[in-house]
């Protein structure tokens, strides 16, 4: 997929009012489906389609990100485990999700996809509640900016 | 769960005969399922449970070895995509998934988890010609060691 092609790229996808924070190299942004309560998504600024082709400058970045967000959402969501996805079989745009595993999970052994449920999308006030409280702890932490 | 109870620190997960390669901070092995040949975890060798517990230093050196492993793996496979999933949920010590998604993949669009399929178990003989190919190429790209 070109990078005129991509959903990231050309900024239809994820949607702006899911929009959490300003990361560095990547753009933090909620999860459309909340079933799994936290689930963020990592969105590179640059267009990439594997880890293996950006500099060992800019996945050093990128896992500093990754590993602060996962922090962040731990103390949002007080999980008993993160899980880190980085798959791109639909948009070929590196962008990882981090989901916060939490101790009224259905199935705390397997992996989200798995877990079969209906889409569980928030009101817009929910929404725009959630995305504070990530963003208020990725600022403390120093890992966003608004 | 404690080092002294982890199957990753105590040696019984993964197998030994299905061990790939030392690749530094890591062991690499090939999974017990091959239905997607090549899937390959990467344990760490020390004990940890999420990226945040791990140093700066450790993180990129882990990264690295993660997109080394990805770029010998879409060598040997001739792979469209690479999944990368840290998950462990069931062994909660850090190891990564690394998954070539190839062309005769029968559901490229989904996260691997998705696609229901018997166990595919390849006999010994297989499955030391397959961990002789991905070992001879991560020696080659200098990711690994025997």
């Amino acid at each position: 997929m070109s990078p005129d092609a991509c959903p990231a790229c050309s900024g239809s996808w994820p949607a702006t009012d899911h929009r959490i924070a300003d990361c560095g190299v990547v753009v933090a942004y909620l999860f459309e489906d909340q079933f799994f309560p936290g689930w963020t998504v990592l969105v590179l600024k640059e267009h990439a389609v594997e880890l293996f082709e950006l500099s060992p400058e800019e996945r050093s970045e990128l896992i500093e990100v990754v590993s602060g967000v996962a922090r962040a959402l731990t103390r949002v969501f007080r999980s008993i485990k993160v899980n880190y996805a980085l798959l791109g079989n639909q948009v070929p745009h590196i962008h990882w999700h981090i989901i916060p595993r939490t101790t009224d999970d259905p199935a705390p052994r397997d992996p989200v996809w798995m877990v079969h449920h209906d889409v569980r999308r928030l009101t817009s006030e929910a929404r725009e509640a959630r995305i504070r409280s990530i963003r208020r702890e990725l600022v403390a932490l120093g890992v966003g900016v608004e």
